[in-house]
């Protein structure tokens, strides 16, 4: 480094501080944070008031300023920061995983235009390095499934709820005094925050960009004692597991659903705030891993290395994206599933394909079997508003007229002509 | 890439097989193997006759090939050729632990003299990344303990004789029929190969060259049923784990053994061939990365990604050895260990500094409590030649002065006295 690169701030929030700790703290790099700016007028902070401003403005037309950091809450106003100090020459680094989620298309051409570099590894699973191991050492070969842990809110939540067996409410509560869970914990229980991390990753790993939208999420919210129970039964653990799957279609298969985890599983083990990743390549095999989720620190940290990764001229060449990657992305799967509702009404709207097990025993009842991804989109809304609970028994995912047996289709058939 | 790339391939063995497979099936990276330098003129290859030479100067002397990748078992000799190739302005992909953990120094300096790159990534626990993780990741950011499971032999030999009660000499039988252990096992079995890689990660993550030589390997051989039984009643499996610990006085300890890990530790279900690294950083805290440590096709893949990175240019940047990095390695620590012995006399050989737990049943005795590292260095072969066994209860290393109870200082002096 010719010179000390000089950095500008946005947000002061929980990661904000860990970056500034962790900066202020590191053995071999040498930056400065030059200006932070800030939202709240209001609220004190521990740093020289110098620093702080509350014009975006102020750091975006700094032609002093190298890196911006963007670090606040709100994805829309992100985006703007983001995009226009790309635009004007500058080298972003950003953890602010819904904005990137929603928008990965924009920023991948502003920074071929820009000829810019923006890198994000905070924004997926805090402290584990997954997007540039993804890029760099993965680079030429095929990836065939990515799963894992990637909330640390919810699998705090499902960590409490299976080992000190209390109810969901309870664990929400015990994670919002914590700090793990916000007062509106909407965009974690109900697995925005880990499809938002998962299309991130689809783009790294497959070379895919997978409009959010489509991506069926659903969440813990959900959850009763019963299925806590049911789990125990079996030596499982519950986890919230996104899954991206290439198929034999050469198309991929992502949703985010809870999974019911065997303990051989590497992901049984990662406990309260810790994120997992699981992936499969072509010729490595089995690869797993294992980091903090979330944290000052942690994320911190994560976005400091993205700052150096910065001071010697690092970018994403999104070498997936630009080799023969899969042609696109299909809901048109079978999965099989864990499904729990209450009254028999519930049970005749959602179709399995297959039945495995049926359980009724009164206001408890489940089903396993196959079920397409399709018809579980088809009644979120029944599924979120009833309560009912959704949780995959295997991380395996079948195309439609594959997963299902013919015999099956042959017997629903006549099934439906009679 | 300008021109596709040539490689002078020694060794097709294992890794080698590997390699040409995947690179011949590898979606993005295109390069080519334009000789493959082998010893044997007996075996037949499934390869081109033409590609193959018996005379290393074939590939060295050949100024189109552009790398050279060295996969023979031979340390002498891959040194040789390594050392070679690099003074020729060749970039060099090695898998050879032996080799480059008893010459680092070397293989840096010429790295350094000749503008040329040394990539490694598979000679270090296979599939996993864990050179280019501390390389580029954690460069700014202090590491304070690697550990893990190195070795998939005796990884593979461990859950043998745990899961299936066998004993360690039928497991190492299974293990050889299997093609997972050597006829001559001693390089595996007793952590040699496992403290090579130790040596060459501690590079890495400490910026430390630390004499091999000076390092303890204790590996699995005096493992007997008891210690098996013992491990089953207290919910342990048994790990050969090389410990990397950052200590108070600002030196590193490094050394191999056997250790007892709880149902909790990530590395409890790393089972078989698999390896497993654990580290912790100041700021992300622990991280821990699971993959194939062995087999022909993720030790190829490892191999692949190392080439695929010089051809974008790439070189270790050695960031931790040109940082503050700690001031030396040293041995005078304590450990906290299980010692099984068979005879009083034993017992009495092998010093505590602190005794928790004694048992003695006849044939089977045990003790554990603190003990100098310096004591089982002193006692290495005593401990091999008797099938004694050995295993860290804890993976936290002590100061020799600091991690011994001062009352039990003065007893064992006053014991001394007397």
């Amino acid at each position: 480094m010719a010179k000390k690169l000089k950095i500008g701030l946005f947000g002061f929030g929980c990661v904000g501080k860990g970056l500034y700790h962790v900066l202020n703290n590191s053995t071999g790099f040498k930056a400065d944070i030059s200006k932070i700016c800030v939202k709240d007028r209001s609220k004190s902070r521990d740093v020289k008031s110098e620093l702080i401003t509350y014009d975006k403005w102020d750091i975006l037309n700094d032609s002093e300023i190298d890196i911006v950091v963007e670090l606040i809450d709100d994805a829309k106003e992100a985006f703007s920061i983001v995009s226009e100090a790309l635009k004007r020459g500058k080298n972003v680094v950003t953890a602010n995983k819904k904005m990137l989620a929603l928008h990965l298309k924009e920023l991948y051409d502003i920074q071929r235009e820009y000829k810019v570099s923006l890198l994000y590894e905070g924004s997926a699973c805090g402290s584990i390095p997954i997007i540039r191991t993804l890029e760099e050492y993965f680079d030429n070969e095929e990836i065939l499934n990515v799963s894992g842990i990637f909330n640390g809110t919810t699998n705090y939540i499902l960590s409490k709820t299976i080992n000190e067996k209390i109810s969901y409410a309870e664990a929400l509560k015990q994670a919002q005094e914590k700090g793990f869970a916000e007062s509106d914990p909407t965009n974690d229980v109900e697995g925005f925050d880990a499809k938002f991390k998962a299309v991130i990753i689809a783009l790294h790993a497959f070379g895919l960009i997978v409009p959010a939208e489509e991506v069926l999420n659903i969440g813990i919210t959900g959850l009763d004692t019963q299925d806590v129970k049911y789990a125990g039964e079996k030596d499982f653990k519950i986890k919230l597991t996104p899954v991206i799957q290439r198929l034999k279609s050469n198309e991929i298969s992502i949703f985010v659903l809870p999974r019911f985890v065997k303990s051989t599983d590497p992901l049984f083990n990662v406990e309260n705030e810790f994120n997992g990743v699981v992936l499969e390549g072509k010729f490595s095999g089995d690869q797993f891993l294992q980091g903090r989720g979330a944290g000052s620190y942690p994320t911190g940290a994560a976005v400091l290395s993205d700052v150096s990764a910065l001071s010697y001229g690092y970018s994403y060449e999104y070498k997936k994206h630009h080799q023969q990657h899969p042609a696109g992305f299909t809901n048109d799967v079978v999965l099989e599933v864990y499904f729990r509702y209450r009254t028999s009404e519930q049970a005749k709207l959602i179709r399995f394909e297959e039945v495995k097990e049926k359980y009724t025993g009164g206001d408890y009842n489940y089903i396993t079997g196959k079920i397409k991804l399709q018809t579980l989109i088809d009644h979120k809304d029944l599924i979120l508003e009833n309560k009912l609970f959704v949780a995959l028994l295997s991380d395996k995912v079948e195309l439609a007229d594959q997963g299902i047996n013919k015999n099956e289709k042959v017997k629903h058939l006549i099934e439906v002509i009679r």
